[in-house]
């Protein structure tokens, strides 16, 4: 591990466990308690926590819906500013990875679901709202059209993650990646089909911005 | 050519030139003027139409942005009820292919440009009309977002033309079509990149549905 | 959920159900019935079905062929004058998520299957029938010709919904939607791989053209 | 060069010239006529044909449609039972390379062209010519339905040759090729996009057959 | 079923099983075995055939390996100077299928298996024995050389059946595919992947030609 | 054109005129003129400035390596924090129309070139300076090695810009887009292929996030 | 088995057990005892192993990361130079493949792990210990950015092993694949992804450069 | 220019030219005069050396087929042991790109043409020839079977270069780079398509780890 990751860099490492046996899994929860660092796991699947040590699941808050865990209990949370922003019920597992994430570093965010372009007049009753916060975490599968409808609603940047929902052209959720990086609307960037922790790591250095000279 | 088409499927064949040789584009013009045919020609473009002999230039109503051409001189008009709605400036070519294609078989249409979702109140503006519509045939390039938000919005059926106007991921517009195709808003079908004609003479067939018991 | 895109666009919100898990599913349920609503439920395969509370799966009529359930009761039917033309046996789950989206909206349709191109004779002894169709939704896999030839024989607008049925190249549905986008016949229109629920949207939006001015 | 593939395979190695010089072209070609061996050279468009050398242009039978040349002179032609078979007039390059291969072996062949599936009629009213071939070649781009068609409805083995003539999702011939690859109707192979002369070579071969033992 | 493609097209129709369930696969042998006609059905894995009801398994011989059944009983062999020849031990399923449905035709046929070119003297020691052949089906996954290597070699046509062997790029046989298409030795025909069934039927129709005038 | 994106959305919008004709380009800048607004161009090719009217030439500020035109002349300057960091020559047309795009809207940057992780220590030599910027944009084509290796280094958010530079697998920027995207380091968002104004619009979005509570 | 293919390339066959029955397996394992033969056979997975019969099980070393297992007993290992260099934890199974594959010809290698480029400091510290290898075989997954970083630091020649480590687009290995291919950086040649036996059989070949004249 | 790259990797830094402007390269070649550096330009095509001012071009040894210049003189020549063995004549510009970066680092090497596997026995014949050499580079196009079969019969490392020469399914030489990571034939190693520099880079590399220890 990583472990001056936050000093360097001003984000924790997460362990992303997709890849890993429960052994590895096992070994770095025991060298975090051993330092005392505070750790975030992703994508540790319910049954892949199943497989862990009764020991190791105690130390561990786990959410089954993000499929996250976090070592060290919680942090004092901290307004934000940050919203995320779902387009349908399916992607609530990437969205609140996002939030998980953001949460670890103490950076408390608003989560809006159920916002799909299909149903324009949700995204619009809901605009003061939107318009308000300073950065924007969009999460959509499908064509992912949320992205470029935002972006032309709201000031603040936003970062489209595209969610692997869909079947057809759009199952993997290549089409909604391709769709935010073609959008023609302003300032939004992208990152990897299904990555709410990296989504929110680089929300969490856009914060840190105006704290730099 | 088949010459019959039009009275078996209602509607007639065009005679997509961009294959074709300059002979091969003569020949079909010059049996259809013995047989005193009409006849639509597309994917005619500028320098395909100058290098044909003076006396079939003149014959046909050559129209250099849509790159379509007309011989047997205009139908008279009866307002169809479709709607051409494009993007932007430049999905233009194919918005007139589509328009063209209509007026050759006597339907005229209302065009709607620039309303790409990027400033989505210039669409909210024209909701009305945009809701009179029978039918609206959809162009754009780029994500494609268009065509969800507009058929969240109308009543009528959504055909949408992906174009190929963009950059990177979005060259050759497999990420509008795919948008298109993975929409999750209700009544969209899709035609192939750029495929203004395909779209019209979908739209008339569909035109005709009504008056079949 | 968008309870009034039936007022707004003319055709209910289906409910996807494949990315949605059972709890997600039963919320869902349970506040249309309180509104007293109908609702379509696709992609509900039969273990996702059986893994309902037996309240819930009471108070749907639930198909395992087409993976659809139906809260509300049938509607009356009508004659719609769709056809449902499916070219092999493997097609039929698709082309019959078409036939009960039609049905949720009170739409009879006629189901011819087993018609695909390898054995044309099959296709020309029903040629009298699939002409009077006033609308046609042809499903099928693999190389997808059953589109050209279909389109190339009747009047009616032609929706094609590509299937995923195929091996080798033809996996994943890409052959036969890539045939129905390029097919030279006139009409042809298209929807997602194994999108048969938009099929069927898209023709109940076209059969409500000839009633609007 | 491979000069003695006509006694080891049964065909002879034709020179494919898109990939050469000038000067290569005209070295293989100076070899050939001190050999005393006849050549085949394919892909020699007309402005490389119009770079070689004058007295070598002399020595080639070249035809620009098909970009092939011959050298020393035509064979005497025997009736070989192979059909070609061309969707469009934009297919007439590829079906050409393909009838001037047989020939340039001594096969005199019949070229059927103009009979795409959306005039399906056009097909059938020629189906007891078709079905008199010993071997098709089927040459068509766009969607490629006439392979399946044809293959339903004859006897003789049917070669597929897609071409690159297309636009959209149909540009370069995959799809074509696809649908050839993944057609459900018996007994059709499949050679690369274009490639004339390789169905040509194996029509050859398969001639062949009835003479071995 | 098609029943009448022997008499049409020279080749019984096969019923793909892998899109099938258990009930439409005993509907078509009830109806075979009604009409005392034969029938090969194939992609029928183990655990779908052992899914059969006990009399319809009892009335098919069932080959695991090939993953074929045969309706019907054996055909008397008679020696078809085809040649099955396969690059590796994981291809022999397919090379298999290709087995069975010729026997099933009536056709004896040599099967030789293991030569792959990394080894190209198992090849060149077999030599003689190959270029007796009239047709060989070659059988190859991974980078798929075997087949360029055989059609530079042997005299008759070669039918490339790619597998869907490999990991990595060549996972699901796309290189092998591509590597037959692309090819630069003479004669080769190439079907779709795994595709064992559809390279013997196109065999079956070679062997025709010559007895067709 | 979309004069009040500004206000709307805090950053103008630009023009993309690779798809605009040259009379579409004159009456947009014509347009802007009337209103006096200051404008953005993009895409204008050195060609396609040529081919604008002497006038509009006059009025247009154009920089032919970014392909970008600048209406209603430069702003004053100040400090923006932001480092525009290139891989190599190659990439310097997509840097710069990043800077542009910043100078157009009064933010100074600091462009750093030809510092490719294959000479790593040339990185390593400006670690200080690079730790220093408020935001980096990062730009590069081939492998795009450099996002991670930058990503890994500095505590601000980098925008990774993938460029088309590069041949083979890498032709058209797909490579180092997926590199970008797939980035084991934290905090990296990316923009669509040689996308240096999206960029550049996303980082002055950024720059306002300290300025919104 | 190409039992003589250490004599004539020297290096000895591996046997890929991923595509083959286990009593395939075991029949090849019976022939190499039977000549007294050495034998390494690759993924080889857990369970895979399990179905053997307790026999053959017995006379393997059978090692379940790297899903290898060795027939005959270890060779007396002598040091041979290669660096083994890993990026990531989850790439130890392609890393260990490799490793077992060298000492199953006799050759000692070094692995290091849990360098990504990331956290570039960890590479630093290492580079004296990197540059005194004589090959260095990189194993990396996701973007892939190691092969390049290394390939600019070392100067013996990198072996790249892509791996399918990854999620959303980097899923598969094709990223790591492409940016390893696409790489500025001098002196890198690829194998396939995962193939650890692959670039440890190559590292041996080149190994043998020295000795030869 | 990464001028003390052979210092620290052991080969020089090429200039690769196809992305660079007529000023670009002239600085670089002149900052190489002023330094007395000598210096090895790649992708140089005829139009682009012509477009340098007389000056830069009288101060290089340009060869048109290989696009290649080499700036400060020829190296006297040592025999490196080094085959370079290319399939066809199209590949020759990609051979010659590897024989010229060789050369420039005072390599002599022996290039072997025309022995693609269509005709084995052109191969078979030079068998004692190829088995000589120390490293082999192995250059093909279209279907890349040279690859496999080479590595099945030489003891020394094979580096695959893959061309771009090929049409259909072959164009951009995608087959032959997928042929070459995909084959079972040990020891083979891959560089990008058309990159003969990358190759000749390689062996350099690989020569030198006889003389490390």
């Amino acid at each position: 591990m990583d472990w001056d990751r936050q000093a360097r860099t001003g984000v924790a490492e997460g362990v992303l466990c997709s890849g890993k046996s429960a052994a590895q899994i096992e070994a770095i929860v025991a060298e975090a308690r051993a330092k005392g660092s505070r750790l975030l796991l992703t994508r540790l699947a319910p049954d892949a926590f199943a497989a862990l040590a009764s020991k190791t699941r105690k130390a561990l808050d786990h959410d089954p819906v993000s499929r996250t865990a976090v070592l060290g209990g919680p942090m004092p949370l901290a307004e934000s500013g940050i919203g995320i922003v779902a387009a349908g019920t399916s992607d609530a597992p990437v969205a609140r990875e996002a939030e998980r994430t953001l949460a670890f570093a103490g950076h408390a965010s608003t989560m809006i679901t159920d916002v799909g372009v299909a149903g324009l007049w949700r995204l619009m009753e809901r605009q003061d709202e939107l318009k308000r916060f300073r950065i924007v975490i969009a999460v959509a599968g499908m064509e992912g059209a949320l992205f470029s409808v935002l972006a032309g609603l709201v000031p603040a940047p936003v970062i489209a993650v595209p969610t692997s929902v869909g079947y057809g052209v759009a199952a993997g959720g290549t089409v909604a990646l391709n769709a935010a990086l073609a959008s023609c609307a302003p300032g939004i960037t992208v990152v990897n089909i299904d990555n709410g922790f990296g989504a929110a790591t680089a929300a969490i250095k856009m914060l840190a911005i105006g704290s730099r000279e």
